[in-house]
Protein backbone atom coordinates (compact mmCIF):
# COMPACT_ATOMS: atom_id res chain seq x y z
CA UNK A 1 0.00 0.00 0.00
CA UNK A 2 2.50 2.14 -1.01
CA UNK A 3 0.80 4.47 -3.65
CA UNK A 4 -1.72 7.34 -1.97
CA UNK A 5 -4.20 8.84 -4.64
CA UNK A 6 -6.87 11.15 -4.00
CA UNK A 7 -9.90 10.96 -6.06
CA UNK A 8 -12.95 13.53 -7.63
CA UNK A 9 -16.23 11.75 -8.43
CA UNK A 10 -19.58 13.33 -9.32
CA UNK A 11 -22.72 11.24 -8.45
CA UNK A 12 -26.36 11.48 -8.75
CA UNK A 13 -27.39 10.86 -5.23
CA UNK A 14 -31.24 9.74 -5.94
CA UNK A 15 -30.17 6.29 -6.48
CA UNK A 16 -28.54 6.11 -3.59
CA UNK A 17 -28.73 4.98 -0.07
CA UNK A 18 -26.46 8.08 0.57
CA UNK A 19 -22.46 8.22 0.92
CA UNK A 20 -21.79 6.17 4.16
CA UNK A 21 -21.09 2.26 4.44
CA UNK A 22 -23.98 1.11 7.24
CA UNK A 23 -25.18 -1.80 8.41
CA UNK A 24 -28.95 -1.84 6.73
CA UNK A 25 -28.05 -1.59 3.11
CA UNK A 26 -25.18 -2.42 0.10
CA UNK A 27 -26.83 1.00 -2.04
CA UNK A 28 -24.40 3.08 -0.81
CA UNK A 29 -21.50 5.30 -2.80
CA UNK A 30 -19.34 4.15 -0.43
CA UNK A 31 -19.54 0.28 -1.19
CA UNK A 32 -19.73 0.42 -4.85
CA UNK A 33 -16.44 2.44 -5.38
CA UNK A 34 -14.96 -0.03 -2.72
CA UNK A 35 -15.95 -2.74 -4.26
CA UNK A 36 -15.07 -1.13 -8.20
CA UNK A 37 -11.91 -0.27 -6.78
CA UNK A 38 -10.77 -3.89 -5.11
CA UNK A 39 -11.66 -5.68 -8.56
CA UNK A 40 -9.86 -3.41 -10.86
CA UNK A 41 -6.83 -2.87 -8.44
CA UNK A 42 -6.70 -6.87 -7.44
CA UNK A 43 -6.69 -5.70 -3.58
CA UNK A 44 -8.67 -4.39 -1.31
CA UNK A 45 -9.25 -0.52 -1.09
CA UNK A 46 -10.92 1.10 1.68
CA UNK A 47 -11.47 4.53 0.85
CA UNK A 48 -11.97 7.77 2.44
CA UNK A 49 -14.65 10.31 1.82
CA UNK A 50 -14.37 13.98 2.13
CA UNK A 51 -17.98 13.96 3.83
CA UNK A 52 -20.70 11.94 4.02
CA UNK A 53 -23.94 13.00 2.39
CA UNK A 54 -27.60 11.82 2.77
CA UNK A 55 -29.65 9.20 0.77
CA UNK A 56 -30.88 11.52 -1.90
CA UNK A 57 -27.79 14.49 -2.12
CA UNK A 58 -25.92 14.66 -5.35
CA UNK A 59 -22.00 15.29 -5.37
CA UNK A 60 -20.74 17.18 -8.12
CA UNK A 61 -16.75 16.97 -6.39
CA UNK A 62 -16.84 14.85 -3.95
CA UNK A 63 -13.94 13.99 -2.56
CA UNK A 64 -11.50 10.41 -1.36
CA UNK A 65 -8.43 9.26 -1.09
CA UNK A 66 -7.15 5.69 -1.18
CA UNK A 67 -3.91 3.68 -0.60
CA UNK A 68 -2.87 0.54 -3.45
CA UNK A 69 -0.01 -1.29 -4.21
CA UNK A 70 -0.27 -0.12 -7.60
CA UNK A 71 1.02 2.94 -9.43
CA UNK A 72 -1.69 4.80 -11.43
CA UNK A 73 -1.65 6.16 -14.77
CA UNK A 74 -4.60 8.95 -14.58
CA UNK A 75 -6.34 8.45 -17.95
CA UNK A 76 -5.96 4.84 -17.89
CA UNK A 77 -7.58 4.27 -14.24
CA UNK A 78 -10.24 7.20 -15.19
CA UNK A 79 -11.41 5.33 -18.13
CA UNK A 80 -11.13 1.88 -16.35
CA UNK A 81 -13.09 2.16 -12.79
CA UNK A 82 -15.65 4.15 -14.81
CA UNK A 83 -16.57 0.82 -16.88
CA UNK A 84 -16.98 -0.84 -13.49
CA UNK A 85 -19.46 1.68 -11.99
CA UNK A 86 -23.22 2.29 -11.69
CA UNK A 87 -23.78 5.24 -14.63
CA UNK A 88 -24.93 7.24 -11.71
CA UNK A 89 -21.63 7.50 -10.49
CA UNK A 90 -18.49 8.95 -12.48
CA UNK A 91 -14.79 9.34 -11.57
CA UNK A 92 -13.83 12.75 -12.40
CA UNK A 93 -10.18 13.38 -11.34
CA UNK A 94 -6.78 11.19 -9.89
CA UNK A 95 -4.13 12.68 -8.78
CA UNK A 96 -1.08 11.37 -6.20
CA UNK A 97 -0.84 12.96 -3.10
CA UNK A 98 1.49 12.85 0.10
CA UNK A 99 1.27 10.17 3.01
CA UNK A 100 -0.12 12.65 5.41
CA UNK A 101 -3.19 13.64 3.04
CA UNK A 102 -6.48 12.81 4.52
CA UNK A 103 -10.17 13.37 1.86
CA UNK A 104 -11.55 14.74 5.38
CA UNK A 105 -8.89 16.05 7.84
CA UNK A 106 -7.02 17.80 5.12
CA UNK A 107 -10.20 19.51 3.81
CA UNK A 108 -9.80 23.94 4.55
CA UNK A 109 -13.35 24.50 3.45
CA UNK A 110 -16.38 22.74 1.44
CA UNK A 111 -18.90 24.42 -1.04
CA UNK A 112 -22.19 22.81 -1.03
CA UNK A 113 -25.33 24.43 -3.46
CA UNK A 114 -28.97 23.95 -2.73
CA UNK A 115 -31.22 24.31 -5.72
CA UNK A 116 -34.87 25.73 -6.22
CA UNK A 117 -37.46 24.49 -9.21
CA UNK A 118 -39.07 28.04 -9.00
CA UNK A 119 -41.24 27.50 -12.02
CA UNK A 120 -44.71 27.81 -11.70
CA UNK A 121 -45.28 24.03 -12.93
CA UNK A 122 -42.09 21.87 -12.19
CA UNK A 123 -39.09 21.52 -14.29
CA UNK A 124 -39.78 17.77 -15.60
CA UNK A 125 -35.94 17.13 -16.05
CA UNK A 126 -34.71 18.71 -12.45
CA UNK A 127 -37.10 16.75 -10.46
CA UNK A 128 -34.82 14.92 -8.55
CA UNK A 129 -32.08 17.62 -8.64
CA UNK A 130 -34.16 20.54 -7.47
CA UNK A 131 -36.50 21.62 -4.85
CA UNK A 132 -40.09 22.87 -6.61
CA UNK A 133 -40.96 25.63 -4.76
CA UNK A 134 -43.47 27.82 -6.92
CA UNK A 135 -44.44 30.19 -4.42
CA UNK A 136 -42.54 33.88 -5.13
CA UNK A 137 -39.38 34.52 -3.05
CA UNK A 138 -37.91 37.74 -1.20
CA UNK A 139 -34.11 36.88 -2.11
CA UNK A 140 -33.71 40.88 -0.75
CA UNK A 141 -34.83 39.11 2.75
CA UNK A 142 -32.62 35.79 2.17
CA UNK A 143 -29.59 37.69 1.38
CA UNK A 144 -30.47 39.94 4.81
CA UNK A 145 -30.65 36.86 6.69
CA UNK A 146 -27.58 34.79 4.69
CA UNK A 147 -25.58 37.90 6.32
CA UNK A 148 -26.28 37.60 9.50
CA UNK A 149 -25.21 33.36 8.73
CA UNK A 150 -21.59 34.61 8.21
CA UNK A 151 -18.68 34.35 10.64
CA UNK A 152 -18.44 31.93 13.49
CA UNK A 153 -21.00 30.31 15.37
CA UNK A 154 -22.28 28.02 17.20
CA UNK A 155 -24.56 25.95 14.84
CA UNK A 156 -26.51 24.22 17.15
CA UNK A 157 -30.41 25.78 15.91
CA UNK A 158 -29.17 23.82 12.25
CA UNK A 159 -28.53 20.34 12.84
CA UNK A 160 -30.31 17.44 13.63
CA UNK A 161 -26.94 15.98 15.47
CA UNK A 162 -28.24 15.63 18.80
CA UNK A 163 -24.41 13.89 20.47
CA UNK A 164 -24.11 15.73 23.50
CA UNK A 165 -20.58 18.06 24.26
CA UNK A 166 -20.13 17.39 20.65
CA UNK A 167 -18.29 20.96 18.80
CA UNK A 168 -20.99 22.72 16.72
CA UNK A 169 -19.18 25.51 16.35
CA UNK A 170 -17.97 26.59 12.63
CA UNK A 171 -17.37 29.20 10.38
CA UNK A 172 -19.37 30.10 7.22
CA UNK A 173 -17.17 32.36 4.74
CA UNK A 174 -19.47 32.83 2.18
CA UNK A 175 -23.27 32.65 0.67
CA UNK A 176 -23.82 33.13 -2.20
CA UNK A 177 -28.24 33.64 -3.48
CA UNK A 178 -28.34 33.95 -7.39
CA UNK A 179 -31.75 33.57 -9.35
CA UNK A 180 -32.48 33.02 -13.10
CA UNK A 181 -35.93 33.22 -14.36
CA UNK A 182 -36.57 29.40 -13.22
CA UNK A 183 -34.20 28.61 -10.90
CA UNK A 184 -33.05 29.93 -7.67
CA UNK A 185 -29.49 28.46 -5.96
CA UNK A 186 -27.87 28.92 -2.48
CA UNK A 187 -24.03 28.28 -2.44
CA UNK A 188 -22.74 27.83 1.05
CA UNK A 189 -18.75 27.51 1.29
CA UNK A 190 -17.69 26.69 5.33
CA UNK A 191 -14.99 25.22 7.25
CA UNK A 192 -17.33 22.69 8.16
CA UNK A 193 -21.16 21.73 8.13
CA UNK A 194 -22.76 19.88 10.88
CA UNK A 195 -25.38 16.95 9.86
CA UNK A 196 -27.97 18.54 8.31
CA UNK A 197 -26.92 21.74 8.68
CA UNK A 198 -27.05 22.85 4.93
CA UNK A 199 -30.40 21.84 4.58
CA UNK A 200 -31.87 23.37 7.52
CA UNK A 201 -29.85 26.88 6.72
CA UNK A 202 -31.40 26.34 3.05
CA UNK A 203 -34.86 25.61 4.42
CA UNK A 204 -34.69 28.63 7.05
CA UNK A 205 -33.35 30.89 4.21
CA UNK A 206 -36.74 29.76 2.24
CA UNK A 207 -39.01 30.82 5.20
CA UNK A 208 -37.28 33.89 5.21
CA UNK A 209 -37.73 33.92 1.41
CA UNK A 210 -41.83 33.38 2.04
CA UNK A 211 -42.12 36.01 4.79
CA UNK A 212 -42.51 33.41 7.55
CA UNK A 213 -39.23 34.22 9.17
CA UNK A 214 -38.09 37.79 9.59
CA UNK A 215 -34.14 37.98 8.73
CA UNK A 216 -33.44 39.89 11.79
CA UNK A 217 -34.93 36.75 14.10
CA UNK A 218 -31.72 35.20 12.92
CA UNK A 219 -29.29 36.13 15.77
CA UNK A 220 -31.84 35.03 18.07
CA UNK A 221 -32.23 31.70 16.51
CA UNK A 222 -28.43 31.31 16.56
CA UNK A 223 -28.20 32.42 19.89
CA UNK A 224 -31.13 30.04 20.79
CA UNK A 225 -29.36 26.96 20.16
CA UNK A 226 -32.17 24.90 19.59
CA UNK A 227 -33.14 22.97 16.76
CA UNK A 228 -36.73 23.79 17.29
CA UNK A 229 -35.92 27.52 16.83
CA UNK A 230 -34.38 27.58 12.58
CA UNK A 231 -36.37 26.43 9.52
CA UNK A 232 -37.65 23.30 8.20
CA UNK A 233 -34.72 20.97 6.70
CA UNK A 234 -35.28 21.66 3.07
CA UNK A 235 -35.36 17.61 0.54
CA UNK A 236 -32.46 16.41 -0.24
CA UNK A 237 -33.16 16.43 -3.63
CA UNK A 238 -31.67 19.84 -3.48
CA UNK A 239 -28.54 19.55 -2.06
CA UNK A 240 -24.89 19.55 -4.18
CA UNK A 241 -22.10 18.84 -2.51
CA UNK A 242 -20.10 20.95 -5.14
CA UNK A 243 -16.91 21.42 -4.22
CA UNK A 244 -13.79 20.69 -1.56
CA UNK A 245 -11.40 22.93 -1.31
CA UNK A 246 -7.60 21.59 0.52
CA UNK B 1 -67.95 17.81 -26.59
CA UNK B 2 -68.56 21.65 -27.03
CA UNK B 3 -65.10 23.11 -25.76
CA UNK B 4 -62.55 22.18 -27.47
CA UNK B 5 -58.64 23.05 -26.03
CA UNK B 6 -55.13 23.12 -26.99
CA UNK B 7 -52.57 21.73 -24.17
CA UNK B 8 -48.70 22.03 -23.98
CA UNK B 9 -46.71 19.41 -21.83
CA UNK B 10 -43.43 18.20 -21.07
CA UNK B 11 -42.25 15.19 -20.37
CA UNK B 12 -38.96 13.17 -19.78
CA UNK B 13 -38.82 10.44 -22.33
CA UNK B 14 -36.82 7.85 -20.33
CA UNK B 15 -40.56 6.76 -18.07
CA UNK B 16 -42.39 5.72 -21.04
CA UNK B 17 -42.94 3.46 -24.51
CA UNK B 18 -43.42 6.96 -26.10
CA UNK B 19 -46.60 9.33 -26.64
CA UNK B 20 -48.41 6.76 -29.29
CA UNK B 21 -50.62 4.37 -27.80
CA UNK B 22 -49.93 0.57 -29.23
CA UNK B 23 -51.32 -2.91 -28.66
CA UNK B 24 -48.51 -4.41 -26.69
CA UNK B 25 -47.76 -1.67 -23.28
CA UNK B 26 -49.76 0.42 -21.23
CA UNK B 27 -47.11 3.03 -20.60
CA UNK B 28 -47.46 5.33 -23.08
CA UNK B 29 -47.67 8.92 -22.40
CA UNK B 30 -50.90 9.32 -24.67
CA UNK B 31 -52.61 6.44 -22.26
CA UNK B 32 -51.57 8.40 -19.11
CA UNK B 33 -52.72 11.39 -20.41
CA UNK B 34 -56.31 9.92 -21.44
CA UNK B 35 -56.59 8.48 -17.92
CA UNK B 36 -56.14 11.82 -16.48
CA UNK B 37 -58.19 13.76 -18.59
CA UNK B 38 -61.11 10.86 -18.69
CA UNK B 39 -61.02 10.66 -14.69
CA UNK B 40 -61.00 14.65 -14.17
CA UNK B 41 -63.51 15.60 -16.50
CA UNK B 42 -65.43 12.62 -15.73
CA UNK B 43 -65.76 11.59 -19.51
CA UNK B 44 -64.11 9.76 -21.85
CA UNK B 45 -61.61 11.85 -23.35
CA UNK B 46 -59.28 11.07 -26.56
CA UNK B 47 -56.66 13.24 -27.65
CA UNK B 48 -54.53 14.03 -30.32
CA UNK B 49 -51.23 14.95 -30.23
CA UNK B 50 -49.52 17.12 -32.59
CA UNK B 51 -46.72 13.99 -33.30
CA UNK B 52 -45.60 11.20 -32.04
CA UNK B 53 -42.15 10.69 -29.78
CA UNK B 54 -40.27 7.52 -29.70
CA UNK B 55 -39.69 5.80 -26.37
CA UNK B 56 -37.05 7.33 -24.87
CA UNK B 57 -37.49 10.60 -26.37
CA UNK B 58 -38.02 13.85 -24.61
CA UNK B 59 -40.68 17.21 -24.67
CA UNK B 60 -40.09 20.50 -23.34
CA UNK B 61 -42.82 21.91 -25.28
CA UNK B 62 -45.52 18.56 -27.08
CA UNK B 63 -48.73 20.03 -27.90
CA UNK B 64 -52.21 17.97 -28.00
CA UNK B 65 -55.49 18.89 -28.14
CA UNK B 66 -58.88 17.26 -27.12
CA UNK B 67 -63.02 18.15 -27.12
CA UNK B 68 -65.09 17.72 -23.68
CA UNK B 69 -68.39 18.87 -22.33
CA UNK B 70 -66.68 20.83 -19.12
CA UNK B 71 -65.77 24.20 -19.74
CA UNK B 72 -62.03 25.11 -18.31
CA UNK B 73 -60.21 27.53 -16.07
CA UNK B 74 -56.36 27.18 -16.89
CA UNK B 75 -54.58 27.38 -13.48
CA UNK B 76 -57.37 25.38 -11.73
CA UNK B 77 -56.98 22.70 -14.67
CA UNK B 78 -53.51 22.77 -14.90
CA UNK B 79 -53.11 21.87 -11.02
CA UNK B 80 -55.84 19.72 -10.98
CA UNK B 81 -54.52 17.48 -13.60
CA UNK B 82 -50.50 17.58 -12.86
CA UNK B 83 -51.96 16.14 -9.20
CA UNK B 84 -52.93 12.97 -11.58
CA UNK B 85 -50.39 12.73 -13.72
CA UNK B 86 -46.68 10.77 -12.87
CA UNK B 87 -44.36 13.41 -12.04
CA UNK B 88 -42.76 12.36 -15.36
CA UNK B 89 -44.75 14.53 -17.07
CA UNK B 90 -46.42 18.11 -16.41
CA UNK B 91 -48.61 20.36 -18.12
CA UNK B 92 -47.46 23.72 -18.72
CA UNK B 93 -50.25 25.21 -20.46
CA UNK B 94 -54.21 25.48 -21.51
CA UNK B 95 -55.93 27.47 -24.20
CA UNK B 96 -59.26 27.23 -25.70
CA UNK B 97 -58.75 27.45 -29.44
CA UNK B 98 -61.84 27.31 -32.35
CA UNK B 99 -63.22 24.01 -33.39
CA UNK B 100 -61.38 23.28 -36.77
CA UNK B 101 -58.14 23.23 -34.60
CA UNK B 102 -55.93 20.35 -35.09
CA UNK B 103 -52.76 19.92 -33.19
CA UNK B 104 -51.16 17.93 -35.91
CA UNK B 105 -52.97 19.13 -39.02
CA UNK B 106 -52.30 22.91 -38.02
CA UNK B 107 -48.95 22.58 -36.80
CA UNK B 108 -47.07 25.25 -39.20
CA UNK B 109 -43.57 24.24 -38.10
CA UNK B 110 -41.59 22.15 -35.08
CA UNK B 111 -38.33 22.75 -33.55
CA UNK B 112 -36.30 19.42 -32.16
CA UNK B 113 -33.10 19.78 -30.21
CA UNK B 114 -30.48 17.10 -30.00
CA UNK B 115 -28.35 17.80 -27.05
CA UNK B 116 -24.57 16.01 -27.04
CA UNK B 117 -23.11 16.11 -23.64
CA UNK B 118 -18.95 16.56 -24.55
CA UNK B 119 -17.29 16.32 -21.43
CA UNK B 120 -14.60 13.85 -21.48
CA UNK B 121 -16.53 11.99 -18.76
CA UNK B 122 -20.03 11.94 -18.55
CA UNK B 123 -22.15 14.06 -16.44
CA UNK B 124 -24.05 11.65 -14.26
CA UNK B 125 -26.88 14.49 -13.84
CA UNK B 126 -27.75 14.32 -17.87
CA UNK B 127 -26.98 11.23 -18.93
CA UNK B 128 -30.59 10.93 -19.78
CA UNK B 129 -30.61 14.01 -21.12
CA UNK B 130 -27.86 13.69 -23.59
CA UNK B 131 -26.07 11.50 -26.01
CA UNK B 132 -22.39 11.35 -24.03
CA UNK B 133 -19.64 11.69 -26.78
CA UNK B 134 -16.27 12.34 -25.50
CA UNK B 135 -14.62 12.35 -29.08
CA UNK B 136 -13.93 16.04 -30.35
CA UNK B 137 -16.40 17.26 -33.01
CA UNK B 138 -15.33 19.82 -35.81
CA UNK B 139 -18.61 22.02 -35.53
CA UNK B 140 -17.24 23.74 -38.81
CA UNK B 141 -17.50 20.45 -40.93
CA UNK B 142 -21.30 20.49 -39.09
CA UNK B 143 -22.50 23.52 -39.90
CA UNK B 144 -21.24 22.97 -43.48
CA UNK B 145 -22.94 19.78 -43.55
CA UNK B 146 -26.08 21.46 -41.87
CA UNK B 147 -26.42 24.39 -44.96
CA UNK B 148 -26.87 21.57 -47.47
CA UNK B 149 -29.62 20.37 -45.26
CA UNK B 150 -31.94 23.27 -45.53
CA UNK B 151 -34.61 24.05 -47.75
CA UNK B 152 -37.19 21.28 -49.65
CA UNK B 153 -35.65 18.08 -50.04
CA UNK B 154 -36.66 14.31 -50.48
CA UNK B 155 -35.85 12.94 -47.05
CA UNK B 156 -36.04 9.25 -48.02
CA UNK B 157 -32.60 8.62 -46.93
CA UNK B 158 -33.13 9.88 -43.62
CA UNK B 159 -36.09 8.39 -42.40
CA UNK B 160 -36.72 4.24 -40.86
CA UNK B 161 -39.98 4.72 -42.45
CA UNK B 162 -40.42 2.33 -45.56
CA UNK B 163 -43.74 2.80 -46.59
CA UNK B 164 -44.20 2.62 -50.07
CA UNK B 165 -45.03 5.62 -52.20
CA UNK B 166 -45.17 7.64 -49.21
CA UNK B 167 -44.21 11.33 -49.50
CA UNK B 168 -40.79 12.25 -47.74
CA UNK B 169 -40.24 15.67 -49.10
CA UNK B 170 -39.71 18.03 -45.92
CA UNK B 171 -38.33 21.73 -46.12
CA UNK B 172 -35.91 22.05 -43.07
CA UNK B 173 -35.77 26.17 -42.41
CA UNK B 174 -33.10 26.63 -39.93
CA UNK B 175 -30.75 24.29 -37.92
CA UNK B 176 -28.93 25.66 -35.37
CA UNK B 177 -25.30 24.29 -33.86
CA UNK B 178 -24.40 25.73 -30.40
CA UNK B 179 -22.00 24.77 -28.22
CA UNK B 180 -20.84 25.43 -24.85
CA UNK B 181 -17.93 23.89 -22.49
CA UNK B 182 -19.44 20.75 -21.51
CA UNK B 183 -22.31 20.72 -24.52
CA UNK B 184 -23.51 20.73 -28.25
CA UNK B 185 -27.16 21.28 -29.33
CA UNK B 186 -28.39 21.53 -32.40
CA UNK B 187 -31.71 22.76 -33.16
CA UNK B 188 -33.51 21.30 -36.57
CA UNK B 189 -36.83 23.28 -37.25
CA UNK B 190 -38.97 22.78 -40.44
CA UNK B 191 -42.49 22.04 -41.57
CA UNK B 192 -42.58 18.50 -40.25
CA UNK B 193 -39.93 15.41 -39.95
CA UNK B 194 -40.53 11.71 -40.83
CA UNK B 195 -39.80 8.76 -38.56
CA UNK B 196 -36.61 8.90 -37.54
CA UNK B 197 -35.52 11.65 -39.43
CA UNK B 198 -34.03 13.99 -36.68
CA UNK B 199 -32.12 11.20 -34.83
CA UNK B 200 -30.30 10.26 -38.73
CA UNK B 201 -29.87 13.96 -39.59
CA UNK B 202 -28.45 14.21 -36.03
CA UNK B 203 -26.13 10.97 -36.71
CA UNK B 204 -24.85 12.23 -39.94
CA UNK B 205 -24.00 15.47 -38.49
CA UNK B 206 -21.85 13.88 -35.98
CA UNK B 207 -20.25 11.96 -38.32
CA UNK B 208 -19.28 14.25 -40.19
CA UNK B 209 -18.08 16.44 -37.10
CA UNK B 210 -15.95 13.16 -36.54
CA UNK B 211 -14.68 13.32 -39.67
CA UNK B 212 -16.34 10.33 -40.71
CA UNK B 213 -18.24 12.01 -43.59
CA UNK B 214 -17.29 15.08 -45.29
CA UNK B 215 -19.87 17.75 -45.60
CA UNK B 216 -20.12 17.45 -49.48
CA UNK B 217 -21.25 14.05 -49.40
CA UNK B 218 -24.70 15.60 -48.48
CA UNK B 219 -25.77 16.49 -51.88
CA UNK B 220 -25.18 13.00 -52.77
CA UNK B 221 -26.41 11.39 -49.28
CA UNK B 222 -29.93 13.22 -49.82
CA UNK B 223 -29.73 12.25 -53.88
CA UNK B 224 -29.23 8.55 -53.27
CA UNK B 225 -32.62 8.14 -51.43
CA UNK B 226 -31.30 5.32 -49.65
CA UNK B 227 -31.02 5.07 -45.52
CA UNK B 228 -27.64 2.88 -45.78
CA UNK B 229 -26.08 6.26 -47.17
CA UNK B 230 -26.91 8.64 -44.52
CA UNK B 231 -25.37 8.26 -40.69
CA UNK B 232 -26.02 6.11 -38.10
CA UNK B 233 -29.73 6.72 -35.44
CA UNK B 234 -28.38 8.92 -32.38
CA UNK B 235 -29.73 7.26 -30.07
CA UNK B 236 -33.05 8.78 -28.32
CA UNK B 237 -32.14 10.00 -24.94
CA UNK B 238 -30.50 13.29 -26.75
CA UNK B 239 -33.68 14.34 -28.62
CA UNK B 240 -36.16 16.72 -27.55
CA UNK B 241 -39.05 18.07 -28.74
CA UNK B 242 -39.16 21.50 -28.34
CA UNK B 243 -41.80 23.67 -29.52
CA UNK B 244 -44.74 23.54 -32.04
CA UNK B 245 -45.38 26.77 -33.95
CA UNK B 246 -49.12 27.16 -34.89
Amino acid sequence: MKYHYKCTISYDGSSFDGWQKQGNTHNTIQEYLEAALSNLLTNAIAIRGAGRTDAGVHAIGQVFDFFTDTQLDAPTFIEAINQKLPETMRILNLEAVLPDFHARKSALAKTYEYRIDTRLVANVFTRKYCYWLSTPLDTNAMKAAAAYLLGTHDFSSFTSDKTPDKDHIRTITDIKITTTDTTLTIAFTGDGFLYNMVRILAGTLIEVGQGKLNPDQIPAILAAKNRQTAGFTAPAQGLFLKEIFY
